[in-house]
């Protein structure tokens, strides 16, 4: 299972007036944790350009299941869910201290060849000969 | 049905090297119409902290369906599609010139009690009062 | 004088611990305004694209004077200082209500050939004709 | 000399489509610094708030020298500049891999007594004493 995560500080200007990391904030800890992903199977976003594919990222989920707190550390882990026809990543938040789970996501993308704009059904050789060479 | 809708302009900082906006500034776009329906019945943010609670974003799911560019003007309307135990609200984003629907999404919040931190298994008076009285 | 505003409300989104803008989220706000200016003289970023330049930001100055608070509403006004050798643009954020001065800023910006990566020590000819023109 | 630094790497979500950092997004960065900074000598926002002072930032310049690309490491180095009566920090953002200053900047804080909202024209003990002692 490919599996990768990255330790986050949440940062002052994440807060909101509840003093908890304002719920939008969380994409960016995401694309964290994804880029992480998609580098250790040598497909981020440099790679994706020159396969000539965009992979757009077309559903986004999050449940917040408890706030991250001013100068709390935590563990972003995303872990590839589907590969073949999408590529389908799960993400887990959880406390850096503790191990507890703070929250839960999902990101679905799909291949779009960058030259025509043409989505793709299946994904390309591209991505999948790095699966299978992992 | 309680609904409100806000025009917006995709903004130069909001895009990404696709030249699209990046998924996850979609975020403040929903906020926008959220606040605009929720001050459509008078239970916007400071009427929350008023009535002893707050109303934190537990779920927010996003399908992104067709790309924002630079200067493209979008409809985001809010409509709130259940508050008796819970408040959630659906999103609907829409080229402003032709009515396409470019994204749908939802956010679920529940009430808290300021107080205590505790949950809410019902939706307080405070926000089922407003929601009879228009 | 070149000037142009747009007038927008601080959100939920963009507030602090403090209850207050954070200072960082002005830059947006400074963008908006300048968009509206670059408009108003027809040389945006899609027209300084097509004119073959690129006009980086290479040095921004923010002085806060009072606070932006939740829903408050506020004019930015981006007015051109100086556009012939560089692009030197003032700001002035003011409280729609009582027209007092929060914000003072400016922005500087330098042309680029795109295709060379090369500083222009003098703004082109792209830029200067529209100034005449006004 | 009190200096803290934060080594961090130019993420997808802070691009624009120019394939360069934004240049509103370094606020974000400087904050990281300023606030290992304040870490190192014990007077953090946390502390900040029991010690019955806020500490607004009145005033930032950025330069932008060079640009920061997709997946660049930097170096964002943060300098207590002046303390007695107002926080000035200076920055330096470099190139982590070769040294190269891609970025200067500074901001001022002024201590605002929190209870009453009163500008302090002398920086109070709270910030002073932790100075003394390092």
């Amino acid at each position: 299972m490919h599996s990768a995560d990255v330790t986050l500080k949440a940062q002052f200007y994440d807060l909101d007036p509840m003093e908890v990391v304002w719920h939008g904030n969380y994409a960016r800890y995401l694309e964290q944790a994804r880029c992480a992903l998609l580098d250790s199977i040598g497909y981020n976003y440099p790679q994706m350009q020159e396969s000539g594919y965009l992979w757009p990222i077309v559903d986004m989920r999050i449940k917040f299941v408890r706030p991250l707190r001013f100068a709390q550390e935590f563990v972003v882990t995303a872990t590839i869910a589907e590969f073949e026809n999408r590529l389908k990543i799960d993400y887990r938040i959880r406390d850096k201290a503790s191990g507890d789970v703070l929250t839960k996501a999902s990101t679905i993308q799909v291949a779009v060849r960058a030259a025509t704009g043409e989505l793709c059904l299946e994904s390309p050789a591209a991505l999948t000969e790095k699966m299978k060479r992992e």
